[in-house]
C-alpha cells in the first residue's frame, strides 16, 4: 500500500514530467519549421541550377550542404520530439507540431518571400490560442508506466487492425495509388507518409518507455532488448521511408498545400493510434474532450488560414490547391 | 451554519441557474441574429422607395411594418437576453452575442445575397467553437446574490469612474466627433453604442437581482422600489439612445462592416464593466481566465472572417472596411 504522502508525490513527479515533454514538444516545433525552410530552400537551390529534381527521382540533393543543415535541424527537432512522446502524452504532442508551421510561416514570408497576409495573420493567432486551447484540456498524466504494460496493449486485437490497416494503405499507395495519381494529387504520399508516421510515433512510445525501463529498473530483461531493437528498426525504416517521400511531395507541390493536408492528417491518425493502444481519451472528462477537439479544430484552421490564401509561386501548385480545396 | 448537504443543494441550484441562463442566451442569439437582417431589408426597401434615409435623420422606418417586425425579433431576443444576465455571468452571456452574429451571416447569405464564402464558413465553424470554449471555461457561480451587494458595488470608487468615463465618451461623441466624423468612420457611432451598450447590461444584471429580491422575500424594502425604477429608467434611456444611433450606423454602413467592430468594442466594454463591478474574474481560476481569454479570440476572429472578406454590395461601405482595417 502506498501512504497518501507518496501518492501525492508520484501525482507531483507526474506532472512535471508533463511540462518537461509540453518544452520539448514547443523547441521541437522551432527546429522542425525551421528545417522546413532550409530543406525547401535548397531543393529550389538545386532545381535552378538543373539538377535532376527529387520529385523525378534524383538525389541530387544528397550533395547539397543546405540541404544536410535542414536535415540536422530536422534531426535535433525530430529527438526532442521524440524526448516530448517520452514525457506527454501523443495526442498533445502531435498536435502541437501546429506550432512549427507557425514558423515555417514566419520564416517563409522572411527567407522565400511568400508574404504573410491578413488571413495569414490571423492564422498565426488563432494557431498560439488553439495549442493553448489544447495544451489546457490535454491529460496531465501518463496512462502506460511500463513496457510490459506497452506489450500487452499490442496485443489488442483493435491496435492490430489498426496496424493492418496502415500495411494495406501504404501498400496500395507505394504499388498502384502512388505510380497513378502521386504526382497529381498532393493527397497521396501525404497519406503514405501520414500512415507511416503514426506507427512511428507509437514506436516513439514504445521506445521511450523502455528506455524508462531500462534505466530505472536494476536487472533487464532479455526480452526488453530484443523488444528495444525492434522498435528502433521499425522507426529506422518507417522514418527513412516518410523522408524519401516527404522530400518528393515537398518539390513537387508548394509548401503551403503540403503543410496543412499533412498536419490533419498526420494528427488524426496519431489521435487515432494512440486512442486505441494508450486509449488517452478514455479517462478525460468530458469537458476536456470537447475542449481539446475545440483547440483542434481552431489549429486545423488556423492552418489553413495559414497556407491558404497566400499568393503561391508556382502556378502548378495553385491549380492543384484549387483542385483539392474547392472542387 | 449550513450543513453540507444545504450547500450541495445550493451549489446544484446555482448550477441549473447557470444553463437556464445559457439556454435563454443561446435562444436570444437566433432572434436577435435575425432582427439584425430583417432590420436591414426593411431599411434597404425603404431607401429603394426613395424615403429619407434613416442616417440622413428621417424617421421614415417607423411606418413599415417590416422594421417593426425586426424590432418585436429583437426585443424577443433582448428580453432573453436580460434573463440570461439574470441567471449567468455577463462575462459569458455578452460574448456569446457571437452567435448572433453567425445567424445574421448565415441568413445574409440566403436573404440578402451575400455570399458565404470560404473565410465565412471557417468563420461559421470558428464561431461555434470559440463560444463552446468560452462556455467551459466561464464562471458557474455568480458572485453577486442580493440587492444590498449591488447597491454596495456600486460605491465602489472604480466603478464611478468607469460610469465618469462612459459619461465622457458619450457626450463627446454626441457633441463634437459624431457631427464631424460619424457619417465617415463606422467606429464613431458603434463607440457610442457599446458604451452605452455597457451600462444597459450592468443595469439589467441589477435589475435581474431586484426582481429575484422582490419575488424571495416576504417584505419589499422601499429602498428596492426606488432602485428598481431608476434601473428601468436607465435602461429605457440607454436602449432608446442605443437603437437610435444603431439604427443610424446600419444605414450608413455595411452589416458586415458595422457587426466585427459593434461586436469587439460592445464585449469588451462589458468585461471591462463586469470586471470592475461583479469582480467575475477574481474568483476565476488562471486556467480559465487563459481559457476564456482564447475562446473570446477565437470568436473575435471569427466574426471578422464571417464578415471581411465578402464581397460587399455597397461600394462606399467597402471603401470604408478598407480605410478601416487595412489602413
Amino acid at each position: 500500500m502506498e501512504s497518501s504522502t507518496e501518492v501525492l508525490q508520484k501525482k507531483m513527479f507526474k506532472q512535471s514530467e508533463f511540462y518537461v515533454g509540453l518544452s520539448l514538444a514547443l523547441s521541437s516545433s522551432v527546429f522542425i519549421g525551421s528545417s522546413f525552410i532550409i530543406k525547401k530552400l535548397s531543393l529550389m537551390r538545386l532545381s535552378l541550377k538543373g539538377s535532376l529534381r527529387a520529385g523525378a527521382g534524383g538525389f541530387g540533393y544528397l550533395k547539397d550542404w543546405m540541404w544536410w543543415l535542414g536535415f540536422l535541424t530536422m534531426a535535433i527537432g525530430e529527438l526532442a520530439n521524440f524526448g516530448a512522446y517520452a514525457f506527454a502524452p501523443a495526442s498533445l504532442v502531435t498536435p502541437l507540431g501546429a506550432l512549427s508551421v507557425l514558423v515555417s510561416a514566419i520564416l517563409a514570408s522572411k527567407f522565400l518571400k511568400e508574404n504573410l497576409n491578413i488571413p495569414g495573420k490571423l492564422g498565426c493567432v488563432l494557431c498560439i490560442v488553439g495549442s493553448t486551447v489544447m495544451v489546457i484540456h490535454a491529460p496531465k498524466e501518463e496512462q502506460m508506466e511500463s513496457m510490459d504494460e506497452f506489450v500487452n496493449k499490442f496485443r489488442d486485437p483493435t491496435f492490430l487492425n489498426y496496424i493492418l490497416m496502415v500495411i494495406t494503405v501504404v501498400f496500395a499507395i507505394l504499388v498502384y495509388i502512388g505510380p497513378r495519381y502521386g504526382n497529381r494529387y498532393v493527397i497521396v504520399y501525404v497519406t503514405l507518409c501520414s500512415a507511416i508516421g503514426s506507427v512511428t510515433v507509437m514506436a516513439c512510445k514504445g521506445l521511450g518507455l523502455a528506455i524508462k525501463d531500462i534505466l530505472y529498473s536494476s536487472s533487464v530483461k532479455s526480452t526488453t532488448i530484443w523488444i528495444l531493437l525492434g522498435l528502433i528498426l521499425t522507426i529506422a525504416v518507417c522514418i527513412c521511408v516518410q523522408m524519401s517521400y516527404l522530400n518528393r511531395v515537398l518539390d513537387l507541390f508548394n509548401t503551403n498545400v503540403v503543410t496543412p493536408i499533412y498536419y490533419v492528417i498526420f494528427t488524426t491518425m496519431v489521435i487515432t493510434a494512440s486512442a486505441i493502444l494508450f486509449k488517452e481519451w478514455q479517462t478525460m472528462e468530458s469537458q476536456d474532450i470537447v475542449g481539446a477537439t475545440c483547440g483542434f479544430l481552431v489549429t486545423i484552421v488556423a492552418i489553413f488560414l495559414l497556407n491558404s490564401f497566400k499568393e503561391n509561386s508556382l502556378q502548378a501548385s495553385k491549380q492543384n490547391f484549387n483542385s483539392i480545396y474547392f472542387s
